[in-house]
């Protein structure tokens, strides 16, 4: 079936048609495009354009498509009962007219008054994706909860900081840990102020211009659950600023689990041996048989490549575009639909991965050294009177001068410091304590056990 | 100058001090580097590590340095007076502490206590940021404001409407001008959202733990007018999410105006003659004499190109990174300035565009043919009772009809329309109106005259 | 089945295992993994891993499992008779490894030793691009074909030709056409550069280090069709540069579909008129029943986005690799399959539309105008001894003269020439002529009858 | 200056005017535009459209121009001498015609005769890239052959194969080094393609329909060094192919650096401890006094994201571009020059590193284990019949029971190896010994010491 055949001798070319279908991919939004008819149907009675009967009829019949698109999508098939979808259907709209058709018969061919698969598709793709924020939100905040339970659970591990890669300062795993969640929470966050722009409802601007016909669109977004009302017919049949925005807001949080997966890995090795994964996120060699690959982190690292590659296809379809709608458009739905589903699996595992996680702390501990004391015995200058700039420097040569004598810093005897700088005194030796190190660090935000535990009582607050 | 030397025997390569450096670029932050650096002096001093003279003259120090780079940046050189900026200098950290040294001694090497360029270089890239927010929205809302002066002004202009780039539906001119509003009205949303964000301070952080000295972190966050303060130190060094968001939120702003461009390009040539650009706005051949070519308007829609790639630059540099700084983050910066740069000069260009742009209604009235009223005449036959998709069709086979007759589709006698269908009746010729087209679709957010006053409206309340 | 579960204690978590699973795509590699396994298992047998009677055990039980997957691909399913793919299968290694164990027994175990997914992997990857290639250059070619025929069948049609959109210069409308054949013949030669590459074998580069087996590796580039094997073991399993290098050139393939495209859609506007798309490559309108919309140009010219995207996708995931094989790497497969599935489409649809494209001539000559010849007049003046710089600039003037006086460039009378300089006489008017301004463009790729034929003759024997 | 003036009233907007002009970063085609420049006046002067008199008088022009312009960038400045480059220039043509102008007087205003910009800046910018390929080619050498000189050097160490980032094999260093040989080796020949493609001369293409004056373009091509002719006019002035590929090329070269980087950035932490960078390659931390950082390294990671964004930025400009020359066009240098710029940094900087590496024998040694001699455990149950797969299984359950015992496996009592198989006997001791495993592996492409000397010997023959 074809909703446009009038105007049209020839008939298309069958590659065409396989080019120009949607439907492979677009039968997702059938529950958003029935809810969306439903809704119409309703409207179009208030507008005295439908009979009450004919109105009832249709959303009948709209109930029963839905219960066949149910079981098809259950089983996996394109086919339910007597109802199968097929290329010739286009997309999904035309689906479900054409079985709305069969089932009611020619009320069917009034559903479609004053609307255009323009106005329809992007009420669709919208309701779509309202439906699915709070299952995202939902997920992110189950992985945020795992984090913080695992940093409650872990706070009195020690472990060292890197910048560079480089060992730096000590730090609590905790502390460690926590920063992932305000990464996550600043997803939300931006999840949120998404929402708000995605829940603007595009129906009643026809195909372009708007219609004549008395609909009623704030009752439209009200049956809906939108927020508002798109305020240009032509800006909203064409605006997919909602989809790209959803796209950079998934390239993100990946990057995020990106960061968190690179982490991981590094400390799976043998070499670090900071954490072991649990054998459920693992996975072993076709050949050597000894291996266990942390596979899960790096296919969230990984993953970060479609995610961007998504959000670059939409904004270059959308590049230099005419405006309103053009076929060019058809080309936002897989990519969103492709970065639901990536996130919908990635979320879970990274979950799964950080609640069963297990942490070596005694491998942390013993690459505790000394050298990474040393801003702390620059700051003991400092308090001895030492610029700043002069301590970093005079550490520096101590620094230096224990590696040539190949001695670990609190072995280097004070005569050494005190060639150094007068400044050193024999207190000194107490800045070798990395639990003092962290405990120090109490500003807001820092590293002390006690500002870690403010940041996750203000994460608790926040996250609830 | 290194602010790092002590610890390091060989000099660093030249090749490698030139592939490190960011001089060449930072430097544009010397105003945010050095307001921080006062804003860090009084915070010391309020710990108690600076007595109220040195504070003071660290802060005179740091407005002399200001004054330099004033100098300096106005001249677009590198040298002020005694000054210069040298690629020793590595970054304008560098440049600034080693200023203020040369000119208040040795207090100099105070500043830098229990700071990190780490947190110091994630501060001032979001003090530069916020500074330039509000001039971005102005640019903005000066783009807005041309529209809406263009759309009240040329209330009166019917144009065709276009889907896939064929006729569809009268609209009014102002209309289509006033879809480019909303886009922009959204990207300003967005801004605002994003400034949020942005003004959460990082400094404080140290390298990576906090700091250990009891700087008050709230107190810096006041003197600097951030909102609120980094809750990981760990993430506070780091977190380069405001600088992606930014470069997406310029990227989607650009597609806007790559859009108005494309259309303004379309109908700047002869075939349509919708409208000619200003002299001031297009440029010539240097081979064909006749020609006027819509340069700016070409570059509004090229420079999505940058914007998008800036984009995937940062977003591909973040991928994968073990937390905390690592130098990969160094490459936020140049992607940043020029996104800002290109934008500061596009909006007002495309500002200039429309307020300057003629017009041409008669072109525009002589593109309305009878083909876009089809669903006007769909409509008709929907008011006596067909039902859509019927009437769709039958109007179809009209148009063909008329196509083979080679007449317009007003000129087709009645007895070839109720050929066709007996529901046409005499009563439908009144539909060859484009006024009338126009004014009947009158929904909220329709084109017809009075509901674009009300949009009208509309925008300039929400964007006051 | 896993083919590693010897290590493991606990059992994967079920979204980790679909997380993981690759078998949902990467079945497409089924005949390349069992080519590959057959020629394998002949290379055991001369190396004395196998008996003559195990390898052909093993060939038979594999040559069983490929006309099972013949049944269940052309079936669209996941079940063949008794075979069915399972998500447990992991991926198509697995699959096939499991199912050749039903068939044949323990031998089967055998059919690994040595070989690693690591390099088998990479092979059959390279495998079934080696096949696609003449695929993709066969329709590649056709589309040529498609534009050369055109090209010849209408070398008498003068257009306009463009540039920034504006009036420039007459052409050929040939001339036009044939810009795209080089364009194509550019990705021609480019994908010969590539194959090069392809065709190098990984297989006996084991999971990383070679093999310790002597297993003759040219013996199985020779079985395979491989023009070389690769240097490093290391390399070999973790190089993707033929993938990327593939990508790319489809996206700037495509990237030349999307011109053509633009051209096309401008063309097929009711504002140029030029050409008109056969109703087999346009669609209608669900609400506006006149439409006729080249939505199959849309879409070629909106596919760039997802074919960069995937471009992009892949060099993210490689960018920052630890050296050798990461899971990363599975993330290079569905970005190939979908971009190799997208031109299979898109060129077909891309011939189809320039063959059965009518193109109105009459429309074409109609807009052809006076100021296009403006550069033949400035060349008449070049020929009378003016410097070009000047006769550009006296050119100019005579243009803006005829636009005041609302004149054609020919009816501006000679005197207002003589005004603005002595140069112009009365044998200026000899100018305005469009087919002269053609032929007299007849340098070495130029536009006239002449030039444009040998142009096609150069095509058509380096498209041969 | 403009090239343009005579068809306008109108003056550019200032700020138009800043955002139009390609100046600013096309003045580095100077020298390419000036030996275009002068092959041209030639041409013309073959072409009898200049006296002999005339072209040496233009040559001697250019020559002078090309002498201040040699200045001018050796200085680093916008002026030499009277000689200034202004705003106003618009672009490098511009510039150069103005000042010819200013020293040789009207003549200069016939070097433009039938050319335009279009075909002179892509005929610059081919020259540009001519010139620059044979030192890209270069420098890619020289960081091979320092590859090549470190492998020679070091080819008695032996350390552990990764994957996943798990120990995997163990392998020899130089066979780790040789890996990234032969990404370069591929970088190598696909420049190679790339120079193929640039060399193909646009220039006489005109505006875009070739030209009418009899102007020798096979003349100029060897003139100016160019393999070929562009074979369409139209094709010629917008074909930006050849950036979009050597974009291509250049971001997957830093992909295959950056992963360079990401390995010797975990060797070089205090965990793996197998490098240490020369001082001349690593940075200090302006706070943390001990921290010797691999910023070198970091950076070589991080730039893939600038060079997949200049990639991306180019293909979006092209992306759906009207036929022939558009303004967007421009969008093409930054990139490309950015792109050089930071590879011509990028390189040395790599093959510094490489150079000066000091390499950890010891601490690769201590890094071997005994589960990675998992794999020659199975191929010895292999050589004693048991296939694979079951050898792989048993292995793996040895392995498992090792690590229970908390035993290394070589230290596993044979009456739990063969409580797992009989197949187990005392001989499978000998397997544990790191050197033997390595020099079994010697397989074509395999770690072994004389299948690396075997590469190391076809490496230097193909890359000299």
């Amino acid at each position: 079936m074809k909703l446009w055949g009038g105007r049209f001798e020839g008939t298309p070319d069958e590659l065409m048609e396989r080019f120009n279908a949607s439907i492979g991919f677009d039968w997702r939004l059938w529950a958003a495009d029935i809810e969306g008819s439903m809704a119409y149907a309703r409207a179009l009675e208030r507008a005295e354009l439908l009979t009450a009967a004919e109105r009832d009829r249709l959303i009948q019949g709209l109930e029963a498509v839905a219960r066949e698109f149910e079981t098809l999508v259950l089983d996996d098939k394109y086919r339910a009962g007597e109802f199968e979808i097929v290329l010739s259907d286009e997309d999904i709209h035309t689906a479900v007219e054409r079985r709305l058709g069969e089932l009611v018969g020619q009320v069917a061919g009034k559903l479609h008054t004053g609307r255009s698969r323009n106005d329809q598709v992007a009420t669709d793709l919208r309701l779509y994706l309202m439906w699915e924020i709070p299952h995202l939100r939902q997920r992110l905040g189950e992985l945020q909860e795992a984090i913080l339970a695992k940093a409650e659970q872990h706070l009195d591990i020690i472990m060292p900081g890197y910048t560079h890669l480089q060992r730096a300062q000590p730090v609590l795993f905790s502390h460690w840990l926590m920063s992932y969640f305000w990464m996550l929470q600043r997803d939300r966050e931006r999840l949120d102020d998404l929402g708000k722009r995605v829940a603007v409802l595009p129906l009643g601007a026809g195909a372009l211009a708007g219609h004549s016909l008395g609909i009623d669109r704030q009752f439209l977004a009200d049956e809906l659950g939108f927020r508002a009302v798109c305020e240009n017919s032509l800006d909203a049949v064409s605006d997919r600023d909602f989809v790209a925005e959803c796209l950079f807001w998934a390239a993100l949080l990946q990057t995020h689990l990106s960061r968190l997966a690179e982490d991981l890995i590094l400390w799976s090795s043998a070499e670090f041996g900071f954490v072991e994964l649990d054998d459920a996120y693992a996975t072993g060699s076709s050949l050597m048989p000894q291996k266990k690959n942390p596979d899960s982190l790096e296919l969230l690292r990984g993953k970060v490549g479609r995610m961007v590659g998504h959000l670059v296809a939409l904004l270059i379809t959308l590049k230099g575009l005419p405006s309103t709608y053009n076929k060019d458009l058809q080309e936002d739905k897989e990519p969103l639909f492709d970065a639901l589903d990536t996130l919908k699996l990635a979320l879970p595992v990274a979950t799964g991965v950080v609640r069963t996680l297990e942490v070596n702390a005694e491998a942390m501990a013993a690459a505790l050294d000394d050298a990474m004391l040393s801003t702390d015995l620059a700051d003991y200058l400092v308090r001895r009177g030492v610029p700043f700039r002069q301590s970093h420097e005079l550490v520096g040569r101590a620094v230096r001068r224990a590696e040539a004598l190949r001695l670990p810093l609190r072995e280097l005897p004070l005569a050494e410091f005190q060639a150094i700088s007068e400044a050193f005194e024999s207190g000194l030796y107490a800045v070798f304590d990395h639990r003092r190190s962290v405990e120090a660090r109490d500003s807001y935000g820092g590293t002390a056990t006690a500002a870690v535990r403010q940041q996750i009582e203000r994460a608790r607050s926040v996250s609830s």
